[in-house]
């Protein structure tokens, strides 16, 4: 009875943004459970498993989070290495909590293998860093699948020296620019979106935040990486990406990992 | 001329909690210019580079920023391929953002390879989630290297559902524990501290808001990474470390990482 789980992040999207760590564990793996956007090249690594799909998709069926956790727990309880491979850092707005808490309830041997967070990693790519001398000391990350969380979540006031990043926030995004707006922010204040991030239909959008909710067109789904900050600024200069495509509303979901 | 430069976060620690995208840059790599606390192994990965450290440790002598940089151009000018190796990830609280404007402004080719953060992994392998629902649907990481950057980054109120986490915070956090007491926090708020996570002296504190200056003997560096919130429970309750040894103060400044 050597059965374990490994609630392994996959990282932001590329399969090469995984750690080794996780890779060692999709290669030892008999089972795999993988959120929607996993990278087919990712599963790959995992050579002798099954590999499940387990959703999470915005506004499309998924597995429940119970059935993923009883699924987790019966293959296990059969000897199996199952890996829980999910997108991003499995801690990080992923219910990872949960389900490391329902494997501790069911007597399961399980770990957690962190991964490349999407409100790090999607910045990152188009040269935006989330901290930098002068500008930002600091940043916020928040769920933007509510607004009711945005407007707990977001500061009261304007704080200078703040970079804002929202998860899963397209949906929301003319919320979070009222927002701050009203709280103190400059309708000019430098904003972005990442969509896709580390993916070959990677796309970056630089603007203002007033023109968060104008300048995209609207999203089925609640995709994306928003950043608020003057650290936008380090990334239009350093010009890592193709610029300022506007997406269609088919690519928009595309991208849920945080 | 087929010189250019990689800026490639090396994980909190562990060698391999290194992306795959970074373990193959070093492979590559003539050269490398690594942060004090990247791990041996990791530079085993660079078998044929020449490897340089180039600092930083709490207190210690370091090569400086300047030095840094102009290094990384002379060597991408005379050809080399570069890794500018650093600890964590390079755009969190790690200057990679002055190192790339550097870089640009010189004209050599260069790319960031996104890493774990410590942020989010040092709580995470002590099964502690910087989110969890119910609990916390954002976080905020903050600096905590001057009292001035936590006075002006911490919220001017209690927030509920809102974990904070300080890096580079155990010298000033009889500070962060007043602030936050100061403005709505309760003293017995939940609050942890991770050393020298995902390393074999990987030690975990956990305990009250108001012991959090009490409780770790003084640290002679600005080491570690903590956090304060609900998420902690979750950490306690999983019990995936070894639980509150406290540690002496030679071992406090072993871990910078972001």
């Amino acid at each position: 009875m050597n059965g374990r789980v490994s609630l392994v992040g996959a990282g932001p999207g590329a399969p090469d943004l995984l750690t080794l760590r996780g890779a060692r564990r999709l290669a030892e793996a008999d089972l795999v459970f993988y959120d929607a956007l996993v990278h087919p090249d990712t599963l790959a690594l995992a050579r002798r498993a099954r590999c499940f799909g387990v959703g999470k998709r915005a506004g499309r069926p998924s597995t429940s989070q119970d059935a993923i956790t009883r699924l987790l727990v019966r293959s296990a309880r059969r000897g199996q290495r199952v890996v829980r491979l999910k997108c991003g850092d499995p801690f990080v707005l992923g219910r990872g909590g949960e389900e490391a808490l329902s494997l501790l309830a069911a007597g399961i041997p399980f770990e957690v293998v962190p991964g490349v967070t999407s409100a790090v990693a999607a910045p990152l790519l188009a040269g935006v860093p989330l901290t930098h001398r002068g500008l930002a000391s600091a940043f916020l990350v928040v769920s933007g699948h509510s607004e009711a969380t945005l407007r707990a979540m977001l500061p009261a006031a304007f704080v200078e020296g703040l970079t804002v990043v929202v998860l899963m926030g397209l949906r929301t995004r003319a919320t979070l620019a009222s927002l701050l707006i009203e709280r103190g922010w400059s309708p000019s204040a430098r904003a972005a979106a990442f969509f896709a991030a580390s993916t070959s239909h990677e796309t970056t959008w630089f603007g203002r935040l007033h023109e968060l909710s104008e300048a995209m067109p609207e999203a089925d789904g609640s995709a994306g990486t928003l950043v608020v900050g003057d650290v936008v600024a380090i990334g239009e200069r350093l010009g890592l990406t193709g610029g300022t495509r506007v997406l269609g509303p088919s690519e928009l979901a595309e991208e849920r990992c945080s």
